[in-house]
């Protein structure tokens, strides 16, 4: 590897990679691609990326890693110019937070090139967007889900798993399906939670001035509603299926707990937050 | 006022309220009563406190306000207490999160002492509770909202609002009921769906070890579900109608929602999303 790594997308992810492989001197160079291209200038000035392409692809060739940082609904473009200019041995993974279609889309369109793509998603962001809010040590300690398929090559989960651990990222193996199963209930269905939460105290008459209330768990629903829309609208539609099948259980929780309430069960509503709260500690 | 203070309850916001009023100096005396003997001997060791009752009440006569920082399930006996002992001239309030019940007992117990009794509620809290977990800046800059109702002394409210505002707190004025609605959606839904989101995420037996998954807004419901058990099956009992209605709104809203993912209605979704984080910037 020349170490030449490129990133498709400069938004807070793309930027905060880019700082971390800066300042671990791990690319000996970083081009980046971004639609906005006040954010390629910023990111250029700040020294995170040493090139830019915008109107072409020309450094795209020379990239032996490149790293899709943007919303899943860019993915089947990027993946498609990326086919048409990447060199022989590059590699490619990317960051985003569902999995099946995209390693399927990847496999139809690098066909009998896929052994060159293999889905990763790191545990890692913040409620601010855009590569002003990029932080070098956003990846530290933080897990990154690696998500191989029956026919990823050997020696290229190898050396994604090298790349993120470099980064000093902890690295979990899961299959696409199980990825996506798994971080609807623990990631998507709280982003959409949160953000339906928010809105309906926004709703609510009686609150006037919300900032004066905002004790009390309101302010941890608040920073995830903050989310990236765009990001979060295309999570919904990569992850439909578990997405509605995590809410519908949900909603059937919380009509359970409703029913405790007005039946005056308060013994069952306590042993729920008793056995919770010991599970977590 | 000889400045003498009374605390029922030395856990997490007792002994919060104990170390503030100790840093400012704004307490000749403060004597406190707990029910766990250990955190009495803790709170005097940590000079938190000057002396405690534990079998009998020789301190609470001396005492010109008494603050009721116990869940909310205890009230009605440590009112009754408080009545027997309490010195003519002696006023008190309290922290807990809700309000319609507590005044409601509070001008039954008084009865033409009511004059003495006023409900507070500091926003403040932590998932850690026990003395061991106070801070002395737990009410830095706070909202604690005052519930005065038609009957209540003018001075009586001067008086607690100075108190709070001594240890800079933020004073906001809603009558009991107001309060209860507001919190049953600002604090109170938000805790129980919390519980009950972290409490699937643990059913759910894809979900191997969930400690190596817990990016991606899952550690902020986490970090609410770690709350006392206790405290929160009182505030469930002693605000249940306004519970039961703000939960059936949010049932609502969820099903909504999971509509929407199920019939590719992405565009409603991005508007939500969109709205929502232009409200809270």
């Amino acid at each position: 590897m020349k170490n030449v790594i490129y990133i498709f997308g400069m938004g807070m992810i793309g930027g905060s990679l880019a700082l971390s492989l800066k300042k671990n001197k791990l690319a000996k160079k970083i081009f980046a691609y971004d639609k906005n291209k006040k954010s390629l200038i910023s990111a250029k000035q700040k020294k995170l990326i040493d090139a830019y392409d915008f109107s072409n692809f020309s450094h795209l060739q020379q990239a032996d890693l490149i790293i899709v940082c943007t919303p899943i609904g860019a993915y089947r473009q990027i993946f498609k110019i990326i086919k048409k200019y990447m060199s022989k041995d590059c590699i490619i993974t990317d960051v985003g937070s569902t999995k099946t279609s995209i390693v399927t889309e990847a496999e139809k369109i690098f066909g009998n090139k896929q052994k060159c793509f293999i889905g990763s998603h790191p545990l890692a962001g913040k409620e601010k967007s855009g590569v002003s809010n990029a932080e070098s040590n956003l990846f530290l300690n933080t897990t990154v889900i690696i998500t191989p398929t029956s026919k990823t090559n050997k020696n290229l989960l190898s050396k994604i798993k090298n790349f993120w651990k470099k980064i000093d990222c902890k690295v979990e193996i899961l299959s696409p399906l199980l990825h996506d199963v798994i971080m609807s209930e623990t990631s998507h269905v709280p982003h959409l939670i949160s953000y339906s939460l928010v809105n309906s105290i926004f709703r609510n008459k009686n609150i006037k001035n919300i900032h004066n209330f905002t004790g009390g768990g309101f302010k941890d629903f608040a920073r995830i509603a903050k989310s990236n829309p765009i990001m979060w609208r295309d999570i919904c539609q990569h992850n439909k299926k578990n997405i509605a099948a995590s809410l519908g259980l949900f909603i059937n929780d919380l009509k359970s707990l409703r029913k405790q309430v007005q039946q005056n069960d308060f013994q069952k509503l306590y042993n729920l937050f008793k056995k919770t709260r010991q599970k977590l500690s």
